[in-house]
């Protein structure tokens, strides 16, 4: 989702003072903190914020489908790594206006996610908030050590892939904000951006695979999220922009809201796709796998090269796109 | 610390729809979630939020104080189950007029809690908030499965027991509010508000002694806690007014503010000691225990009873406390 300008600042600062540990394997800087707690068993855990009025908007967002985000936004981090996400805690901060029917709805939402993955709820706690109201949820996941992936693997040579079409959450936004939330032509892309879908099934499958070498997910866009497998691996890319899908209705709704879907897609950021590096020779035998256990399509839209930075190539011009989210893009 | 009414009910609701897992040992109900890892090995996780108008002034709190406080009180609920506290997430909201140097100052008291306690702050996240902010932090930690304590174990017969003072936590906020933050001779009170102590190490040796029975940390005042403790347990409590720990400052401190020291210690919460029940035969030995390895002196407050309810006795009279905060206590 769309982060404030400096976050990644204070990530840096942070990083350096947080300290280590002997059972630590994966620590700040990745889609999870990942330790270990048997020999070859990882745990693994996430934690995400959410306000009001910056990352969700009330007047549109129904209770039910903001229950289900919650939860899915925070297993797409386990899934980011190809773990098995096991047990969730969620912190409310609610406003006295939201009353019991509305939690009910938040909390159905909320639950149907975790039992839909295995789930279970373990904790958290709920308090009272004055102005606007906001969610922190943690997932705890698991999985063997040997299949593990984390942002740091990319090499030069690798092939960059996507799971899906990009830029239909911010779409979704787009249309939300335009109130065409309830028109019913726009439903995927509407529903996108208020349920999406976290990819727990393809991760697992991709972790197994033994076949890629980074990954997250898409959560802030492709110009940001692979720039930070790029730092993370010492690596850059190039993206080519007319391999990046984009489906019919992303194209219509980015007529119908004076936008380009390309930038909804480089920038638009929460489709929680997978986004992941694999060598040359792998992508056929990644495509006919995924394509065997899951039905999924695999999109191949850039390559990793030496140097440093995200670079998207377009009717043959080059520019470097590293970081640049949704309001800062154009 | 002080919650909105009608959190005990949303949680009941929510416990009962949270599902479980054969690996899962204390769910939602008690200071922490606890699930098996490895064969006699436990993973406690716990997670708490903010909220400023609501749990913090900061007027008065400096970020220092505020960062130690935010970790102290999350490593206090794995104390309070005898656990070693490990790792740490932090999520921060913050509004915009909270600068670089109010984050410093946060950020250097938190990570100072967590040195102390050997915990690492593995990940977290920061995001804009409009008009409050707030931040959620979830700590880890481990145990042997032998040594844990929940809040269920509490027999009618055994004595009820605290780890020091109760009301200065109470006290100091009082004392806050009335603008005396700065004045020397409320020091401790006032500390016990902005910084209060974790009590790991207490908890550590609790733990390994196999002589306590129930136990969780004073965080929302003895009323309520203890009522905790006696829902869980299937028991009742009587208190005796006499033999509730009360300092010299706070009898000092309720004259000046025309409070009650007693209603602090009851109803007051954020104290953060110890609260934990134990057979009448193992007092004598959990004193001589807990003197040799940490110093620190037991104050027994009253006894576990069979029925239900916490009662308080004071002149003769008997009256029931269960659940009764700070606000709603007069």
């Amino acid at each position: 989702m769309a982060r404030p300008e400096g976050e990644r600042g204070i990530i840096a600062r942070i990083r350096q003072a947080a300290g280590s540990s002997g059972d630590l394997v994966v620590g700040i800087g990745d889609d999870c903190a990942v330790y270990k707690t048997a020999p070859d068993r990882l745990s693994l855990v996430t934690t995400d914020t959410m306000v009001e009025g910056v990352h969700f908007d009330l007047g549109w967002h129904p209770p039910v489908h903001l229950g289900r985000k919650a939860a899915s936004v925070n297993i797409s981090d386990i899934a980011a790594m190809g773990g098995l996400p096991r047990f969730a805690l969620l912190s409310l901060a609610l406003t006295p206006d939201l009353g019991r029917q509305w939690l009910a709805g938040f909390m159905a939402g909320f639950l149907a996610v975790l039992a839909e993955h295995g789930v279970v709820l373990i904790g958290g706690d709920t308090v009272q908030s004055g102005h606007e109201s906001m969610f922190s949820v943690t997932v705890l996941g698991e999985m063997a050590e040997a299949e593990l992936i984390t942002r740091k693997g990319a090499k030069a040579g690798d092939v960059v892939l996507v799971s899906g079409f990009l830029g239909e959450a911010a779409a979704g936004l787009a249309l939300c904000r335009l109130g065409l939330v309830h028109d019913s032509g726009w439903q995927p892309l509407v529903g996108a951006h208020l349920d999406p879908v976290c990819q727990v099934t393809l991760g697992r499958v991709l972790a197994a695979s033994g076949m890629v070498h980074a990954m997250q997910d898409l959560s802030d866009g492709l110009a940001t999220d692979l720039a930070h497998i790029c730092a993370e691996s010492g690596v850059g890319a190039v993206v080519a922009a007319e391999r990046i899908p984009l489906s019919p209705l992303l194209r219509k709704a980015a007529e119908t809201c004076g936008q380009s879907p390309l930038e909804w897609a480089l920038a638009g950021g929460e489709d929680y796709q997978l986004l992941f590096t694999a060598g040359e020779q792998q992508v056929a035998p990644l495509r006919k796998l995924v394509g065997e256990k899951t039905g999924r399509e695999l999109f191949a839209v850039g390559r990793i090269v030496e140097g440093q930075g995200v670079f998207l190539e377009e009717a043959g011009r080059r520019r470097e796109i590293s970081y640049r989210g949704y309001e800062h893009f154009r």
